[in-house]
């Protein structure tokens, strides 16, 4: 892979000042602040020769890896199934502001998009609303393959996992405030670390970084991230073809469907005593 | 108040197994997990004598306290400001689905409701986009008062306020998978609390019980949450009149820099040994 594995932003932090209470005293002590700032992904489809730009999602992020992010959100969604779909990535060049908070995604020409698809009721086709089981459904009709590949973890690469992406976390170790996301192989070595804000963004930065690699799907990784395991999550390894998902925290009860039923490997409280296995047990060795 | 402190709802876990490894050995174990479920919310204005409904969000929630999250969620975005924009909040009565996952607001005839407004580009008002001090901006035009009240609170009750709030989890306790949002006065009693899959739906039930029952602004409370503060977190303290945010965990740039524009006191790392004041220490005693 040529992207870098760990890679901390400039712009990821911003330094501050804090007044620190601590047995019956207070400091006033320099301090460094993850940062977080919005970005609107926007998708430029062609459309009969045109190409009308469409706002997909203002998303708060920490600044850095823009790109990849905006890439992984559109895979996520479904927007793109992979590397072909995306023509280029680029920020808006309207002005200085759009040129750090606007990223438009022009699609290949053979992309068909729907806008009325990625509106904010997507999920809402029909008057009974959406439930876990329809949530489910729309994963599965979206989603362009099943975690394949032979790759097994052993538990012993699992349990040193946590301590691994936490040695490397660039920004988390002066700021405290940020979610990562880590790409393994099956020899627990880290391939990728992104950390935002945000978890889901953490976990975009790291699917759109293969997806623009060419590296998708990546049917003999797992992804460890630093919080929970929700159905987003689960559905975002899933679109990226990652066999193997595994959260410090604990697992919904959702993501543990979705998993189950698209045959996702999720382990969930990940830590160097133990771990849980909730759902595909057959890739742990 | 009439609201529970801590009720846990009936649907709140769901039981499962699952693989515990430890210490070399695999054991099979029955296990709770913290459920994940969406609700759709949806606003009904009275426009031009007709009652139309305009899906707002999907969100994936914790199910139990939905009209106090929807309640919440709409007060958090503008959409009401108070108790009496909203006439009255109801399960959609279709289809047994959507009586469990359809909430529909029901809007007093007063209150404007400008559809546009909250599409998904809600923020993208110009061709450069949002940033930082627009999205700062946007709140402070919005939100129809500022931090008031006299209410300080002492280090030493802020210290005890986490291993309160823990204490009293009561669904944290059985699936180690929920955030918790917790409503405390001057003299550190627990007033409130509510958890959810999401860190946003927990603050929004808070917020939209307190609403349901004519409680806001609170002017005279402190709201603690289990995890990190962020811009969004900061703007439904504000939205509700709350002068006090605590957050066990860091807060970001963008959250520091609105809680100090709109005058809200805001507190990180949150410890029994020591915390952090980043904004309006002169709310601390």
């Amino acid at each position: 892979m040529s992207v870098n594995v760990a890679e901390a932003p400039a712009g990821a932090t911003r330094p501050s000042t804090v007044q620190v209470y601590r047995a019956g005293e207070v400091e006033r002590r320099p301090d460094l602040l993850a940062v977080e700032e919005p970005l609107e992904i926007r998708v430029v489809p062609e459309v009969a020769g045109a190409r009308p730009r469409h706002s997909m999602a203002v998303t708060m992020r920490t600044p850095g890896h823009d790109f990849e992010l905006a890439a992984g959100f559109l895979l996520s969604e479904g927007v793109i199934i992979g590397r072909d779909d995306l023509w280029h990535v680029a920020y808006c060049q309207e002005t200085p502001e759009s040129q750090r908070n606007i990223v438009e995604a022009v699609l290949a020409p053979s992309v068909p998009f729907d806008p009325e698809r990625f509106s904010r009721n997507v999920y809402t086709t029909s008057s009974c609303g959406v439930c876990g089981k329809t949530s489910i459904e729309l994963v599965d009709a979206v989603c362009p393959l099943r975690p394949a590949g032979t790759a097994r973890f052993a538990r012993e690469v699992l349990s040193r996992l946590p301590s691994v992406l936490r040695a490397a976390q660039p920004v988390f170790a002066r700021t405290g405030g940020l979610h990562a996301a880590g790409l393994f192989d099956p020899d627990g070595r880290l391939l990728l670390l992104r950390e935002d804000v945000g978890r889901h963004n953490a976990v975009d930065k790291v699917i759109g970084a293969m997806l623009l690699d060419g590296a998708l799907p990546a049917s003999d990784r797992l992804l460890l991230v630093s919080g929970r395991a929700s159905f987003e999550l689960v559905q975002k390894a899933l679109m990226a073809g990652i066999p193997a998902l595994a959260a410090v925290g604990a697992p919904s009860s959702l993501a543990v469907e979705l998993a189950g039923d698209l045959g996702l490997t999720l382990v969930g409280f990940l830590s160097e005593r133990r771990f849980n296995v909730y759902t595909g047990a057959e890739r742990i060795a």
